[in-house]
């Protein structure tokens, strides 16, 4: 049977983050790896008495099939809720309920991608989006990317030089993997280019909210006024992620065309659970929630970057998130994650080798901390082990360098 | 931006079925559109009591993320059931939970399909395969089939003279939209000319346990022991259909394959939707649900059949299905059923044209009623009415038919 299979089956591979998260599942194990919200936020007594209500209630329509652009209050609701924080201007027909973020974006590769059609992304990028994109056979332009965006030069260049550029993939805000954000300027420069070259945007927006210092950056598709800007939203790290309850934004008429990709793909999502999701925002104030999250992530943030300081060697740097899940750490070039991450499970600590969230031009010596899972006692210790190894690692390095000069016929 | 669009979106649109759901949905119409289960069955108590519990006890685990491969206690019921039932040798490694049947078909695309690849299906097919299938660019060969299932020398032709057959999808039991089921014998047969063939069989079965009269059919995927049988299964008939929870069943070779397109497409199915599932699994007889859906159905389905034997006119045929939600009407050459769609939606009653449900050869004079939404006393009442459209046009077309012969010269 496997003679059978479709060319695509032989260049993915299953993501490595869902691998480390199964090693790292039933240990006692310190995990940067994953980029799980903390449960301890989870609303579950307000969830159960939701849920009770809603199937006596209303449980004839929760447990049936629905229609497939999604449960239409929950649509007005996240439409509404766009308009207010981010000053879009979009109506429930912009929005369609999608099963969690990676559903929009396998849509978003079921739509615009044929075989060899360019997709312009940062540099590193999603590895979920680099996964559901290569699905469909693309090639990566990776375009250099600094603390305040792409640099759009590369970015002109490549529209310039490319006519098969599909979309620009970009999460302009607490990036994933490497924690930075677009400055306002560069979005409109982004912005402005695609409208010259009339080049979707998706702009990917799972953190936006979660910013802990200063002001929630604002959105690409509040500056666009031709409709090119697709954005993908998620209840995921808002509020919680079991439930896989997402969004599409965008004109009606890309809204409609994505719908018909949702029927063939499930249908629709969880009747039940989209109105368990409209339910909680109808009674409860998911600002409220916002600041607690937000409150307890800074605090874990916080603990990582003072660990780090204290921990890493010199020849090793990291960034600053001012919000969102993850930071990224850039060690010296003879250190591979990969070797890295194998000492360090046996230490138990767990992270994801940053290699693996480059489509093209992989550095072997990067990786992803995820802070927002663990308590700040575990952060610590977890930093600690971390950085025992890699200062294990350089010295054995140095050693053997030295050995190897010393062993020169002089 | 449409002009970037994938070449595929030319070939895709969005299912006459929906449409015609969402012109059905907010009017007084007896709508035999749907493949909607019966809601006042749906356990709405005993869920709200559970989802109670399984939030308050578990909901740290239950709304955060999970598996791609999905909860293992619900798994391991899924292979145990299957085992019971059907026969089957299955452990819970074989089973990968999915969003709804839909996403077995969209992943099952994905994982065999190249453009031009060739589909062996029955003739007419299941309009949700159709429209997963499409997205990838198959070739449709359409097997005659016949009261007893496909027509196994069309089968065998076929596959001598195609060598890019990726796979044959069947629905064997209570076939969506036709209402037949297939022999034991000629199940047997294609699994015989699978094995020699070494291709994958589909064996679609969301109606298999839905069984009115004599035993409930077997399964091919218990007839076969090369692991070339993949079979999907569900919930959304012997449950219900609102939480989205369906499986793929094959071996664990091949699952671990569709692992990695699940987490491309949605990284997960609802947590929350899949341990409600189980728990409820864990505390109830679904045999006792089933008898009692079984004998609903049955009812309706005989009132259907009654009706239709009383009000359709001479040159009417239809199926009369031993389980299952559907039945097929054939008519006169001269009835288009689109045209009497729109007749009937003005008379109140709503049915899918068949035409949808043939990937090539369209045949426009037939269509697919739906008899397990609505009470015994409503499917009379509609197809009194259908019954009437259609000796109207038949009428009509007999006049025209004579008033063009007396108009001849003589």
């Amino acid at each position: 049977m496997e003679t059978r299979l479709a060319a695509r089956m032989q260049v993915l591979k299953a993501s490595d983050i869902r691998e480390i998260l199964k090693i790292t599942q039933n240990r006692d194990i310190i995990s940067f790896a994953g980029g799980l919200p903390a449960p301890e936020l989870f609303p579950t007594e307000s969830l159960a008495d939701l849920a009770a209500v809603l199937l006596r209630q209303k449980g004839t329509i929760a447990l049936q099939y629905s229609p497939s652009e999604g449960y239409p209050p929950l649509r007005e609701k996240i439409a509404k809720r766009m308009n207010k924080v981010w000053k879009t201007s979009l109506a429930p027909e912009d929005i369609l309920i999608t099963t969690g973020s990676q559903q929009g974006l396998d849509l978003t590769g079921k739509l615009f991608l044929d075989e060899g059609d360019a997709i312009l992304c940062e540099s590193p990028s999603y590895l979920g989006a680099i996964m559901s994109f290569n699905a469909f056979g693309p090639r990566w332009i990776e375009i250099p990317t600094d603390n305040d965006g792409m640099e759009m030069d590369a970015v002109e260049r490549a529209l310039e030089r490319e006519a098969r550029v599909k979309f620009i993939y970009t999460i302009p805000s607490f990036q994933n993997p490497s924690g930075r954000t677009w400055s306002m300027q560069r979005r409109r420069e982004l912005v402005q280019l695609a409208t010259r070259f009339n080049v979707p945007i998706i702009e990917d927006n799972p953190y936006g909210e979660l910013c802990f210092d200063g002001e929630t950056p604002g959105m690409m598709q509040a500056m666009d006024n031709e409709g090119l800007v697709i954005s993908l939203g998620t209840f995921s790290k808002t509020f919680c992620p079991g439930l896989r309850i997402a969004w599409i934004a965008a004109k009606r008429e890309i809204i409609s065309k994505y719908v018909i990709l949702k029927q063939g793909a499930d249908l629709h999502s969880s009747t039940f659970d989209q109105m368990l999701t409209d339910a909680y925002l109808e009674t409860h104030d998911l600002e409220q929630d916002l600041m607690n999250k937000r409150a307890v992530y800074k605090q874990r943030r916080d603990a990582m970057v003072r660990a780090l300081e204290r921990e890493m060697p010199p020849g090793v740097s990291f960034t600053r998130p001012r919000g969102g899940l993850f930071l990224w750490v850039e060690m010296p070039e003879e250190i591979d994650a990969r070797e890295l991450l194998q000492r360090c499970l046996d230490r138990g600590v767990a992270f994801v080798p940053g290699a693996t969230f480059f489509p093209s031009n992989e550095k072997p010596n990067t990786m992803r901390l995820n802070y927002s899972n663990m308590p700040e006692e575990r952060i610590e210790e977890g930093v600690r082990r971390l950085g025992a190894e890699i200062r294990s690692i350089m010295s054995e390095t140095t050693r053997k360098a030295s050995v190897r000069r010393s062993a020169l016929p002089v």
